[in-house]
């Protein structure tokens, strides 16, 4: 049996190298099959999703990668517009939900929602963005881009930018890169730096330096992670715009980096990547897109098959 | 050829015993298939279905219904936010729908708005729920759940409690019962008791009592069907705050109730039923959740396939 | 290889006779499968749909399209009330939907959308309607109508009428039938004549008369193409009053045309064609709307299958 059969994906803390080396070789070898071959692996299996914070394009991920292995989805993708909220406790919907799929994804703004819903349902629950902190399945993406673009994530030197207190996406991707030896720099404004509260969770974890300045050790770098400065986190219009321009990575930053350096983004970005970046060889993100779908199946593949694929 | 081959479902008042027991023994035959059996019975078939009225919950279990046979799904969601609504009429909607579907589920706030479109339809249509009365689909998956639970229908005890005067799943519930000799038991308050112009209809199928006591004939129940009160249906915000607590079924009266019965609701719920109910032997509500998925690809197997499955 | 593997179909002028008569050819031969043999010439193929300008109508003719040759679709049906209008562009958007699917689909304001896109995915892009003129897919499901209930487009007196001015599928109908020896005559109210910037380019295509009078050379036509006057493109509600009703389409105008004459409609209809028409034998409107399905089916087999079907 494998170690993931049936299992609940909710924390990226949850995961060990070895689980995450097992996740990348599963992901290695959807990606090799025949398109034939991947449609056996989940013939005629169900997803149902549940988005109680909308994002089109982790559900679309997701709906992609279903299809992929040939399988389909349905759910509700903003469960907030929708009849469900006649005043339905969260436990309910779940429950229901479950009955009409063999595995759940579910956004939800608050923290511990995933691991609640995985104690009512029947059935496997992903956590597809929860609260601050989780994103589980786009650390995995973001720590299989780097392992396939760099051949490894030990030693590796990596910058992290933009606004680093808002995105949860950063959070769990430090949170899986603490199961490596690297060398992390955090580079934001001073508004946007961690949050003072997880700073000891991610101590615990993994070393890495703050800074405000993109340029400083720019050219040490092997992967820049980039992050959108989002505006809807903003109470105030004339903060974001002070600060959304600040580090804007173009051609004239990338001319500073090594050769070989490679530039993630989680998308969608607005301007914070230049354009004319995209048809460099660093920039690598509309690859992490494609293999977030790859990744994706890849743990659908092994949650919803006794002896995996 | 089947009986049910190509018709469509319109109202429960157009099904006998006979009819029912088949569609229960259909029923009984999906659930004991394997999936990759399961899924050859509608295979490539497309249901298509139009909301007029939004109801996820009945649209994700016709939309898994249809998966777990092999078909898939496609339609509008919410007609009435949708650009289908250039002042087009319900009949060309229809006419356009059953072209881009082998089966057609119609919800609609009308009163014979399905009768009416089995009329322009070339494909079969099945009635998700239209005006006061009639949700058919719901009623069938209801006696299959008191069945299944109760090995029998005739000659129980059956109480009915919530709003009966507002939600249509209590009339099709209690037109489906008609077919039985049973004992009916309806409890309201006195303002949401069974509307006075449908009380001839019912009559002529069944006899029942009427009280406004929950707790009156509890002991003597062999099912006790739960409603939700729902403040959408209320012009007064004041009185449904009055009225919607006064039936929630907890632990306590469940203690006074014979230890088999079961309790059912169609969901969702609010406070009706206490979640401390959900793991008595006596609930059953999710399993008639279940039970719903599978009486729906019973009927679409067999509405879809000319000598059944 | 087929001419059509892996191009995008981005505007009716792109095709000239001999492209239309394959399409055709491959439409007949999609009509004349057997569904399971149908289901394989896409099986397991997505298609993503983007859609900038809301159209459920075209939107479920293309996916219905697509799970009649056994492929799926997903994508975004109303992108501008979706997560994805983050302040991203269209290019990013463009570019991970063609990470998700195997061909685009895209409806957008802008003219000029679709070319585009078609730069920046890697996968095909089929133009679902863009701006003012083009909607590509219609145009060629309109001929298609033609020469399978009149056996032949040449030779043929083709009367158009209604909003000439912004219903883009008359445009796209008029550059598709310049590649045909047709006599059309365009009939609308004078605020609603074909747009002066577009005639030079139709001129060079075919001949064409204008009227003001539907009945005038009504008993000399072939074909008549109705379309709607569309509410929302009127600045002014008296207006559109006032001409909505002006080409009515009834049993009694029938009278007066060719027995044999054919009506067209690009459906939806309010009123512009009499409900009582619809059981002459010359209304071919759902019969258009059968065969666009089939004509898009044949498209999509045609994009991605290197050898056709």
């Amino acid at each position: 049996m494998n170690e993931f059969y049936q299992k609940d994906i909710i924390s990226i803390k949850d995961f060990d190298k070895e689980n995450l080396e097992k996740i990348f070789a599963a992901t290695d070898k959807i990606m090799n099959l025949a398109p034939s071959e991947r449609r056996e692996i989940c013939k005629g299996k169900t997803l149902g999703y549940l988005f109680y914070e909308p994002s089109t394009r982790t559900r679309l991920s997701f709906d992609s990668a279903m299809a992929s292995i040939g399988g389909n989805s349905l759910g509700i993708s903003d469960v907030s517009s929708s009849s469900t909220q006649k005043g339905e406790s969260l436990a309910d919907t779940i429950r229901i939900m479950s009955i009409y799929s063999d595995a759940l994804v579910l956004r939800h703004t608050l923290d511990g929602s995933s691991r609640f819903a995985s104690e009512v349902s029947e059935k496997p629950v992903i956590n597809a963005g929860s609260g601050t902190e989780e994103h589980p399945t786009q650390a995995i993406q973001d720590l299989f881009t780097i392992k396939k673009e760099k051949k490894k994530i030990d030693g590796l030197k990596i910058g992290i930018v933009g606004d680093l207190k808002y995105g949860r996406t950063v959070y769990s991707l430090l949170y899986g890169l603490g199961n490596y030896d690297v060398d992390v720099r955090l580079i934001s404004p001073e508004s946007l730096k961690i949050r003072s509260d997880s700073v000891y969770e991610i101590k615990k974890r993994l070393d890495y330096t703050e800074s405000t300045n993109l340029e400083e050790h720019i050219d040490e770098l092997d992967v820049l992670y980039v992050t959108r400065i989002q505006k809807e986190r903003f109470p105030d219009e004339e903060e974001y715009l002070k600060l959304k321009g600040s580090y804007v990575v173009g051609l004239d930053l990338l001319k500073q980096m090594k050769s070989d350096s490679i530039i993630l983004h989680p998308l969608p970005r607005i301007d914070e990547i230049s354009p004319d970046v995209d048809k460099t060889q660093n920039a690598k993100y509309f690859e992490q897109a494609e293999y977030g779908k790859h990744v994706r199946a890849a743990l659908l593949g092994l949650i919803l098959n006794e002896n995996g694929f």
